[in-house]
């Protein structure tokens, strides 16, 4: 099998028997990266360069590093020291990296889009690693691996989304990515952070933490994106951890083996308090293993693409 | 064959025969960018250190990935965050890298004639990668290399090398490069942009962009450096567009097989017009390719030299 | 032989055993990064992370070469474009570097003991690469080996480490090392920069440049850090070179063959004269070199943990 466009844009737009098959190979990935030799030789001869628009450590490094592990020639370039600033067209940027024999360019912009508009005209593979208010969906991708993992499947699964909804790339990729596996999705949050055709994308709304969250295998915190919100729009941060952040007593309301995720970094206190960040349900740090896993998976098999290999090794 | 200096600082100051090995090396390194798999071992074992004073992505990512496909341990220095804050000398910067092991030091300098302190006090080999109003070799051996790979020779050409000639080191590389290679120069440009001593460079000055375009078999336009001018001595951006931007009606002028090449990135509808910039002659994305080439060339030819070795492989 | 802790956090707590074991391992490390083939397989399959807090070239790029020239992954991580900016924690930041497969973290951190904290919290071994005041024990190790390299052994050795004190990480993992190691230590310094409990350190203090350096096998300036130092403390910068800087005629007061060294870069004219920097004493830039094989091995042997191998190629 392989993937069937050449690049991967958000979970909107690919069917689940790709992403069962990105998850599938990302288990074998994920055995390198909890390994003691993670050196292969899956991206040898290949080129990847991440390319940043805003700043991210977290998820530049775990494309960093996973495409180091397989061995590829890894480059980043980021907004404020590029040739953007020179007044560069993206297309133009994006045609430049392309002509150094680039294979992948993982891309991340403030404005929803942009990685479409660049995988339009560009040779390269454009990983799509956060564009505005669409879709992050490597961060959907490794939530749904962490989940498959500790409960065998995603289907007929209760998940329940909690917190800015509205602004959130990480919960548009994982509504798309989430519903299409066959899983069910709640999502909560204040009023003035649930976009108004929320329910249009087949989730269950609820106006409070406790009803979608009762019954859930599932609980997932959005991270508060304090730069994002005008001012006065939005609950303080003290009503905001009140009214939806997740505690221990919130937290039996759920399944009592539920699993907890966070893409991180967890404001402690706000989203989920501490204890339940640190606590036997929170998946948070496998989640990042995960992450380069899934990242792994990807990077392969977009290389790979009109080839007939599988992963060998 | 070997180079003759351990540095490259510049064209003025290298042989045709040096130029003419370079270029021929590059169409070997070309086959590598340009393939499945860009991973060889010709700078294995080897350090490659870029150091810029000055931003720049472009060549920067270039070398970078030269230097990696190559298998070269490659580090990047910039100077918002060396040393050279805390006061350091340049040459005492030079010698504590060259301590580390490197083998090539890769330099942007503001100052022009920077790198040639630096080469004469180090063990590495010094490329300058653009240094002041002075040169920037390697940007006029890929011009060169496209030149000659598309027309065959560059003995016998006319080289039409439009606008601010005064500020850009592009302009400078090539005209020692190509009137040492046997081509014909014109230049044009405002005549605030035109240095005075131009004429003794070998090169035909010509007031208007008609006349020294007239039959050209090259037209290459200068990026104009908004940056770099001060207020008042220049045209402005809609004056240099009317008077000197090269667009399809002015590119009849030259022969019909002409080609068009810019450093980048183009101020569309400032030196080039859109048409132009993406056009059938246009060859502004197979110069950046070629640059990676070129670049892979002189990083192994320095890395190669004082023993007996050619490319393999 | 094995290092005893995960982590090298300082030369205060490793044993004189430990301290011979690194520097006999970094003398194979040295033939390798002055050789011509840089590149060895020792830290194949391995990840290594630097993670800075504050700016740093030249030991960000001494551990990245490091790292590169025996094969690992390395990527770097800065503060400024960190998740720090977020309101992560550190531990959080570590646990997060940690899940994506790290096996070292390199840190340096303006707080002292930051590296402690997040040693007790991450799989990975911590390599302090400068905290606050307190240590930079890789610094010191290099310095030692060093010594060690041109007199032979570090016992019974007079060591004369001049300037200041108070704020010098670099004399504080010295004082630790070379006094474990058997070596006699000066030193001296403005009364302003000399820190009260010092005797206690078990060193010799002298109020003048010229007591601590008399008959001194090794000479050692430290940089005057000026933007540590508060307004109206410190003597001015002319006063400094005037009463502790080292020049021809006070290197005179050591022993004949007595070496220069300085942790770079150096204020000319400040710590040390121009003559003593470049004179024939100076082994500054062999301390550059000294650096990237004492942090090959240290990051060897703490990747080799638990095995019983030595190095072996």
């Amino acid at each position: 099998m392989n993937l069937k466009s050449k690049d991967l844009l958000g979970l909107r737009d690919i069917s689940a028997e790709e992403i069962e098959y990105i998850l599938n190979t990302a288990k074998t990935m994920k055995c390198i990266v909890t390994s003691n030799n993670k050196k292969t030789a899956h991206l040898q001869g290949k080129s990847i360069i991440t390319l940043f628009y805003e700043n991210s450590t977290r998820t530049r490094l775990s494309f960093e590093l996973a495409s180091k592990y397989m061995g590829a020639s890894a480059a980043n370039i980021s907004a404020s020291s590029s040739s953007v600033q020179k007044g560069e067209t993206l297309i133009d940027t994006g045609k430049t990296i392309d002509a150094m024999g680039s294979d992948i360019i993982i891309m991340r912009h403030p404005m929803s889009g942009a990685p479409h508009l660049l995988a339009k005209n560009v040779k390269s593979s454009i990983i799509n690693a956060g564009d505005g208010m669409n879709e992050h969906p490597t961060q959907a991708l490794l939530d749904m691996f962490t989940i498959q993992e500790k409960k065998g499947t995603l289907k007929g699964l209760k998940v329940a989304i909690i917190g800015d909804v509205l602004h959130s790339r990480v919960a548009r990729s994982n509504i798309w990515g989430l519903t299409k596996m066959g899983a069910e999705v709640n999502v909560s949050g204040p009023a003035t952070l649930m976009p108004p055709e929320i329910e249009k994308m087949g989730v269950n709304v609820f106006s409070t933490v406790q009803e979608a969250m009762l019954d859930a295998d599932v609980v997932m915190g959005l991270r508060i994106q304090l730069e994002r919100q005008k001012k006065g729009l939005f609950p303080t941060i003290r009503e905001y951890a009140r009214f939806f952040g997740v505690d221990d007593k919130r937290l039996k309301l759920a399944k009592e083996d539920a699993i907890v995720l966070h893409p991180g970094p967890v404001n402690r206190g706000v989203e989920l308090s501490t204890s339940v960040t640190d606590g036997q349900q929170s998946c948070i740090n496998e989640q990042v293993t995960n992450g380069v896993a899934v990242r792994m998976a990807l990077l392969y098999l977009l290389t790979r693409r009109g080839t007939a290999n599988e992963v060998t090794d």
